[in-house]
């Protein structure tokens, strides 16, 4: 076992995320499912360096927490935001959205979706290699 | 600077958790105040040891996740449950408990309080040192 690994770990690796929805090598560990007490689903995230989820939406809106390594976040029409440990992003309802590690770290995030009465998520199109790209 | 104790530190410690509702030194991050979009407030908590909140519900529920040290959580009627690095806990609206770290070591969580349309927390008595001393 690596223990220096582990100090920063919390959450186990969890399932490879399919495909369809992300590129590159992105493990998925769900700490809370939905269910209709709660509305609240919360996942456990770790993308590898260069890995990212496809444009989204959530109905319901998300928050994301970065607990390690560093990451990238972008809106529609903005640019892209480097995220580091400790960092917390408010997404409002239906702002479409990707987020995934940075181009030399991994990067782990808790993300919660709260309000899932009104859904969870909306997939859209694959982020670009250009769009991935242009952190400036 | 201690490195070593920062490598598990993921938020800054915060500000002093009000004395009417919490027993002992306990530091309390607002990280996601709530509003209306998202209906979900998200606080990092830090408890010394022996220190805990009072007996509480929450209309909307509470999810807590462990990110450091050894803590307590008990509803009423039930036992002292252990709670380490990693550990998740989903709490339905109205149940009555309370959570606090253990005798022995330092505990952190962020508590993720969902649906605060509904109101955010239900403060009642004091955890006594009974009570608190009942884990076995």
């Amino acid at each position: 076992m690596d223990t220096t690994e582990n100090q920063n770990t919390i959450f186990p690796k969890g399932e490879r995320a399919p495909a369809d929805y992300f590129t590159g090598n992105v493990w998925v560990t769900m700490l809370v499912p939905n269910d209709p007490n709660l509305n609240c689903q919360v996942v456990n995230v770790i993308f590898e360096s260069g890995a990212r989820n496809n444009w989204h939406t959530h109905p319901g809106g998300q928050i994301l927490i970065a607990t390690d390594g560093i990451g990238y976040y972008q809106e529609k029409g903005k640019s892209i935001q480097l995220l580091h440990k400790g960092d917390v992003v408010d997404i409002p309802p239906d702002v479409q959205h990707w987020h995934g590690a940075s181009a030399d770290s991994e990067f782990t995030h808790i993300a919660i979706n709260p309000n899932t009465q009104k859904g969870i998520v909306v997939w859209l199109e694959r982020v670009t290699d250009e769009e991935y790209n242009s952190y400036r």
